[in-house]
């Protein structure tokens, strides 16, 4: 009798933890779509005001983008996509931004096509991107976003490299510590999509992956990322 | 050492039973959100077409409700609202709905106005009139929805009652035998929206409530919902 209740034991444990990764992962998705929701209202009100002005075709080209963005978000965020419709979506997320602001904005984008078809998690640029702009409202530079992603090697395994920055104030002491440690607030008030994105990666790649956060000397926030190279799904 | 594997075993029975709760709630909400995000995109699509069709005056009454429905939605739905604000997002809603419709539809209220600051919970009535609109689209009739919400008593008890209908097709036999029935199917394709809500006012009234579904004589689905009278919060 002991035996078995031991072994009851183990499989309610295991249940409960199958409970509390549904559970983490359902919150994770509602929370990022919550997230999301204020930068919809902000569309709608651009779009408002473009209404006003009677710039057309402005709000046109901000409608496509803003549909767009709409249907990539409400994804499943642990199913994976090719790196060109990640690199789609960003060009889709710059665009609204492009609309919106009032000073202009630089999207820089070095992807070796050889990567195309490959399968990432989705929102692995368009995060950082989302975060450059969020973190960068005051400044009056010219804001710069900078993609480069190009095969690599890690340990012997063949891997993309993604490496992401901008020019602009770049992350706080505290952030930058957070970001690199190796535990992670799900639900952080702050750089919540980072959080989101460092836990799916987990979920996806267990621990064959790699993240380091710093700041450039001159300023501006940088990411570094090696995820390794999964086979390309059939079409 | 029995009885204390016997105690650990039903704590771990409890903390996965709230677990479970949790991830229902969540997936209800991420679940609820991703059904929402197709008529969000439709918005979008109905926008684009008025902005070709220059019906700029129609654009800027579609993208105020629209807002205003997106933020509604975006609320935590365990969490009750005054039957006011319900409504104002059955207006704004109707008003979408208008602008988007080939055929024109009425929208009949007549609400006891005492009621207005009681709180219920969100999206009870929205919830119909969504039905209504998705599984009359072909009709050639001039389709009409009706809301009457009144005091009454219950038991003894006061109460809120919330009656719906329109003059569509009505519900097929099986779907109101589901509908009727205490077990709920929380994940089922069809009336998504209905089995979100019930399963929401179970947990928010416990057993003090009342729903009953049917279809009139001539045609046309109907609900006739109790809710308990709960306390105005303080301002």
């Amino acid at each position: 009798a002991l035996a078995n209740l031991i072994d009851q034991k183990l499989a309610l444990n295991n249940e409960k933890q199958l409970e509390t990764f549904e559970k983490d992962h359902a919150r994770l998705q509602y929370y990022n779509l919550q997230t999301s929701s204020h930068f919809f209202v902000n569309c709608l009100k651009s779009l408002y005001n473009m209404l006003g002005n009677k710039e057309y075709e402005k709000m046109q080209r901000m409608i496509i983008a803003f549909s767009n963005h709409l249907r990539y978000v409400f994804h499943d965020n642990l199913q994976l996509v090719s790196l060109e419709s990640e690199l789609q979506e960003v060009n889709d997320y710059y665009n609204i931004i492009l609309l919106d602001r009032k000073s202009p904005m630089i999207l820089n984008s070095q992807v070796d096509y050889q990567l195309n078809k490959y399968p990432v998690p989705s929102l692995l640029i368009q995060t950082f991107l989302e975060n450059t702009v969020k973190y960068n409202k005051q400044s009056d530079n010219l804001l710069i976003f900078d993609i480069k992603i190009n095969p690599a090697e890690l340990e012997g395994e063949p891997v993309m490299q993604i490496h992401l920055s901008d020019n602009g104030i770049g992350y706080s002491p505290e952030v930058l510590e957070k970001l690199n440690s190796s535990e992670n607030d799900l639900f952080a008030k702050k750089h919540v999509g980072i959080s989101n994105l460092k836990h799916r990666i987990a979920l996806i790649y267990k621990t064959n992956y790699q993240f380091a956060f710093y700041n450039i000397p001159s300023g501006g926030a940088c990411v570094l990322i090696y995820l390794p190279l999964l086979e390309i799904p059939d079409e």
